[in-house]
């Protein structure tokens, strides 16, 4: 088994044009759509009085000039990202054990959320068992969700030592594979698919230019690996986006003390980046040659830019998709950057919406 | 001055077409949008417990196939259809009576709504004044979205009488054209140009067939009789759709009894939908050979599109837009038709997305 640093090393560009050849059947290819009234929001200066009690405070508000391309992964099947790691992994998976081995044998996962329905519709569609071990506390609807597509679902208790338990008491009878929600190889490589496509996106609108940055939720950290890979031989800077309520921001922390964080205990409202960042996800993000930063945001900054996007956008999104929509609008320190390296053309800056799955109640309990 | 039944006669596919090519390079091309998911919703029959307590109640449910066509008009500029009849009455007028003139003496109008950030955009546009009276209780972001295309706003009370008085006293010392939001021939014309559009673009997705039906949302009528007015020389059927809250559906009682019902006070969610049908409006709905039937639906079903839409479709709308497709998913007799007239292929439906200009705050009201 190679060490996550081996792994890494195989982690290019080359191999994210490979997962997207294999996924392109599978997955949608989501929009990448603009906003005025945002780009004109994002490039309006913050008010002095805005920046009291932020680390900000008493700094001359910098004045950007900001372009959005919002790439639209809430769209893409399942509502998330998620489809297209878990895709690539069992497409891989199919290849490497070959298929009648996979039908027998069967996948399993532990996950509350996306992975867990991104992994049930791979499997239903490859037409391979999956087996689905799910905290009792999950959401009703994510339950149904993953069953609606034919998944075996057990629960377990919410730890990671009761879920693993279970896991390994079902792999004991069924032996199936183990496709993890994130710290993976494969994984990785099917996610940063998000990267290729919104380069070409952005090529397609005309601009003669590359995008000047792409940001990306961390939570787990394949999203964020992921796209860095892709755009690690290029002149596109790749920054991540985390919550910091709780110390959520335990990628920001570690890169800040040198050591990846191992635990997080949060309860943010992005509740898709409540994890620590992987093993593998680690090596890359730590890279400086590929990572130029990762940002925080608060709970109110994220709803802030979720009441945003929801009202002037139309579009729905779950609160983990809009914390880098949120460092664009207030971290003093990212949009100071912006001004100094992008001038007055200023930055084109994709912002990956990584997933939708939101229900009105959870809406009307932020902002009741 | 014609009559409204004189005026009707005028209304016709090529005065929508014609008012088409003077909007077409002030407003957006909304996306036509479809979703597996809803299909396949509106096309599972009803449980025969769903129907108790509704008139449908012992009824074997229906099994209709329904395929949805969305055209996003909460995508539109200001966020609803509104924008394409303003522009459109704005630019005949100027045609009309010189550009100078307008500009001299400017525009005004009456709106709580969407009409009232509509026609201040048209006006901002075209640079002419515009002078907006909007009762004091308004929204103060629907205040401050009028504000922001520069239009003049001025307060008055909320009846009728109340505001008519202070348009009477504005336009004594500006003499300013009067730009109705409903009940008019242009603004008609101008919201015709939305199911122009939708047939295009149906087209364009290659059914080589028409829309089978389209349903539209009925407030003051003015979508409604010009989408009709568009498809009344081809076969696709157009349906309207109402509240039924505290006597909403004032258009559908009154094609019952026979005669416009002039006067509707009610506080349906779907706020867009508060007003009783207007004079022209009326001459085009109550034409049999126009509009098909208008159904109506309760606050609950309204409620429960619209959960839908924004946790399935993942797109923001306001209740007012989701009435059609309430219709679809919970009015027998309609669903019945589908089943009867559809057959196995069933129909392609275009729903009328109306406007998407809602808030957090209202959705949280709404599913608390």
């Amino acid at each position: 088994m190679p060490t996550p640093s081996e792994q890494a090393q195989a982690l290019t560009p080359a191999a994210i044009h490979a997962a997207y050849d294999l996924i392109k059947p599978y997955v949608h290819l989501t929009p990448l759509l603009t906003c005025k009234t945002l780009d004109k929001i994002a490039s309006t200066p913050q008010t002095p009085e805005a920046l009291v009690g932020t680390p900000f405070e008493g700094q001359t508000p910098a004045k950007p000039q900001i372009h959005f391309h919002f790439k639209c992964e809430n769209l893409q099947r399942i509502g998330a990202f998620k489809a297209r790691g878990a895709h690539h992994a069992l497409l891989r998976l199919i290849q490497e054990q070959g298929e009648e081995e996979v039908k027998r044998r069967g996948v399993i996962t532990h996950s509350s959320g996306n992975h867990a329905q991104a992994l049930a519709l791979a499997a239903s569609t490859l037409h391979v068992p999956a087996y689905i071990v799910m905290p009792e506390i999950s959401t009703p609807s994510k339950i149904a969700g993953t069953r609606s597509h034919g998944a075996e679902v057990t629960f377990s208790g919410s730890t990671s030592v009761e879920r693993e338990a279970v896991v390994a008491e079902i792999q004991a009878k069924t032996n199936a594979f183990l496709i993890p929600p994130y710290d993976d190889f494969n994984i990785i490589c099917g996610q940063g698919t998000t990267a290729l496509e919104m380069e070409r996106q952005f090529a397609e609108a005309g601009k003669n230019k590359e995008l000047d940055a792409v940001i990306t939720p961390v939570g787990g950290g394949g999203l964020n690996a992921g796209v860095a890979t892709y755009f690690s031989d290029k002149s596109t800077r790749v920054f991540g986006a985390e919550p910091s309520f709780q110390g959520a921001d335990d990628c920001r922390r570690g890169l800040g003390a040198g050591a990846r964080v191992e635990k997080v205990s949060t309860l943010t409202i992005a509740d898709g980046l409540r994890t620590p960042v992987g093993l593998l996800n680690w090596e890359v993000i730590s890279d400086k040659r590929k990572i130029e930063g990762v940002f925080s945001v608060t709970e109110d900054q994220i709803k802030a830019a979720l009441k945003l996007v929801l009202e002037r956008m139309k579009v729905v999104v779950e609160p983990s998709a809009v914390v880098g929509l949120a460092v664009c609008l207030f971290d003093e320190e990212f949009r100071k950057r912006v001004e100094v390296e992008g001038g007055e053309k200023g930055w084109d800056i994709g912002i990956v919406f990584s997933g939708g799955n939101t229900t009105v109640e959870a809406i009307a309990k932020l902002y009741n």
